[in-house]
């Protein structure tokens, strides 16, 4: 691998200019890019350059630099997250239908929830996650369900902690960890009242593939009321829809 | 830029892997990679191995490579076209429940449209477009929506050809183009029955910035009947939500 003076490869700096763009500040000056890189700036321009040459990040007519449209094409034409999001889709536009709020399809990456897909109404109940944000597994509904159903070295990962609190009714002590999760794998879904926000509840239930794999997690966010006692039963019959829709071969990440 | 011996950078390189992974082929051996890259196989097996570190792409039990989720991850969580589809996302869901088949938000990227969002039903009449997929400007309504919008040297090119046929009715001389641009400036739609598919009607209307700036076509393709006359009156209307719901910069791409 070709590397510069410092060791660092070409890459690992692409990668991290490209980290330097943030939801809050999806647009930003070449000098702003070298100070959060920590790059020189004679580096940070030559390499913005090229990507931008490459069409991965994109210049505006004042010269401020965004991420490309490009970039965004090589990243979802092949993925195996649009199989899964283009089967979920059609399920998640019924749950929205009938629920309302927030319906949000999440997978694992590493030990963080990121979420593929949202669905929101413009009243909603508040919400955190945005699409590709994170969440930890441990406060998350969908998080709790991928964990339930994860490998074993996570699972002590995360029971090792840090694990923590949003509110006072955030899982925040690996007993009461282990026990959400047994319960989840018994009953086939995540309860999740007031965890990340007093006033949302966050209910979820797992994927599967064709081989019975988890591959995801359906969620809603509603209102943390006694009315949103029915949508367990509704996000399960979405959850086996999306099973059926899924094609036969497993979707790993 | 660091470069191999051969002259060409990493990045390049690099991009060069993103594109080896198609829609219909999104999982590749290393030695396929190699192939169709045209890199040496010990080459691409060095890049695979960093890219897969910086979680870029990943690799199945069995070795076989994907496209990585903190590669999507980078690329939408601070894409100018995210907001554009958050913004667009509830507006498409309305006249998908109204119009049925499929509602598309398309943008300009180069000479081409590329879909950034796209809502089907399960029973839609046919369709060529998917997420992150392209089409060429003169083929479909939303390409002629942004090329009538566009500028002068983007349409003095696609004007220059070559125009490709789809179908019998596809726009394949300039002198029609031209007319069908003026049109299009004139009634505010593209109306393009059979243009790429006999049986499907593609309609499209533009989307506006708050500034005013065309910055994507929102669209319809549905069965080319004369009860799909409506669907004019509905995307308008969407388009113009779609503006109030932007942020007041403008979205450039």
């Amino acid at each position: 691998m070709a590397r510069q003076p410092t060791g660092e490869s070409v890459l690992s700096r692409a990668v991290r200019i490209f980290e330097a763009f943030t939801p809050e500040e999806p647009v930003l000056q070449v000098s702003e890019i070298a100070r959060r890189t920590g790059l020189h700036l004679a580096t940070a321009s030559r390499l913005v350059a090229e990507l931008t040459g490459h069409g991965l990040l994109t210049r505006d007519d004042d010269r401020r630099v965004r991420i490309g449209v490009r970039m965004w094409e090589l990243a979802l034409r092949a993925s195996p997250t649009a199989t899964l999001r283009d089967a979920a889709m059609p399920f998640m536009e019924d749950v929205h239908a009938v629920v309302g709020h927030h319906v949000q399809l999440g997978v694992r990456d590493g030990d963080e929830v990121i979420f593929l897909e949202r669905l929101s109404a413009p009243k909603a109940v508040i919400n955190y996650t945005r699409i590709a944000g994170r969440l930890p597994m441990h406060a998350s509904s969908s998080g709790l369900v991928l964990l339930a159903h994860g490998p074993a070295d996570l699972r002590d990962r995360v029971l090792a902690g840090p694990l923590r609190a949003y509110t006072a009714n955030t899982i925040t002590t690996p007993d009461r960890l282990r026990s959400t999760l047994a319960d989840i794998r018994k009953q086939g879904f995540a309860w999740c009242p007031g965890h990340i926000h007093e006033e949302a509840l966050g209910v979820a239930v797992p994927v599967k593939d064709a081989r019975g794999g988890i591959v995801a997690a359906l969620s809603v966010i509603v209102p943390n009321t006694a009315e949103s006692r029915g949508v367990t039963g509704i996000l399960m019959a979405a959850a086996r829809g999306i099973t059926r829709s899924l094609p036969p071969s497993p979707l790993t990440h």
